[in-house]
């Protein structure tokens, strides 16, 4: 990242237009959200910008979207100490520390906001470079569901739960 | 239960008046649940009648609720095939075998809808009879979520996640 290090940021509806092509990829390839690789815009729009406590972009100006994250309550009323985040990072932005940077962004945001706790419900078992970066980053796999994930290619494979307690 | 053995059923809307006090003083007791123990009549009938893909009662005629639980998939999508319940039994009628009955019927019509699995997300490591229970059905703990439940006497206690593959 470095000098390149896009800025994280809330997003706006203004963003959503250049958000949606890169969800919508992600969600089709079916290997690393549950979301339905046929999800609407409009269902995806509810999960990721509507219903989260608040939603960022990794982004330059009016430039591609590059990155985006969501930072949630995990339950509700006696569970919602712990949080909840999902992270899409766009191809052209891989292997730069994109993950990485917003994963630590939104573990401040999670703090500042009040969460003890962030937790990754579903992490596939096969998508080891996001199970070795959140492992890096203090995440620890607190649990394994057997074939909870119906991968696009593999069938069902394992999926983690993964739990960091927040500074 | 034997010849005492109340009806399981599918609910209707004229059975939530009877459904929603003993909802109510379940999750205000704050030690089972995450729902808020502040959660309103409409906030609860959202997440235990509306949104789940089905909602039971063990009640005889226009007797008393004794129990009622939820079936609901416990990830859209590609997690859809594992489903999540939610069981709750009224004070008169623990210790008579209702959960266990519930939770065996709750199976039979999961693998009917064609669930492949059962995750409970957030059982309350301090509700010893559940996880027990549990147990005896064949859940296992695949996963501790630490400090994961805010109890109302206890303070933050861990909580598990259990599951069960179906026949």
């Amino acid at each position: 990242m470095n000098e390149s290090k896009p800025l994280i940021r809330r997003c706006t509806e203004a963003d959503w237009p250049a958000m949606w092509p890169l969800l919508r990829a992600t969600f089709e390839a079916g290997d690393t959200y549950a979301f339905s690789p046929q999800s609407t815009e409009a269902e995806i729009h509810a999960v990721w910008m509507a219903a989260p406590r608040a939603t960022y972009v990794a982004r330059e100006g009016d430039g591609p979207v590059l990155g985006t994250y969501f930072i949630k309550a995990n339950q509700p009323g006696l569970g919602a100490h712990v949080c909840n985040c999902g992270y899409v990072v766009a191809p052209e932005a891989q292997g730069k520390g994109l993950a990485s940077a917003m994963c630590e962004h939104s573990q401040k945001e999670a703090e500042a906001m009040g969460f003890l706790a962030m937790q990754f419900n579903l992490v596939v078992s096969t998508n080891e470079r996001a199970v070795r970066l959140w492992r890096r980053l203090g995440f620890e796999i607190v649990g394994t569901l057997p074939g909870a994930f119906r991968h696009m290619r593999l069938g069902l494979v394992d999926a983690f739960v993964m739990f960091k307690t927040l500074d």
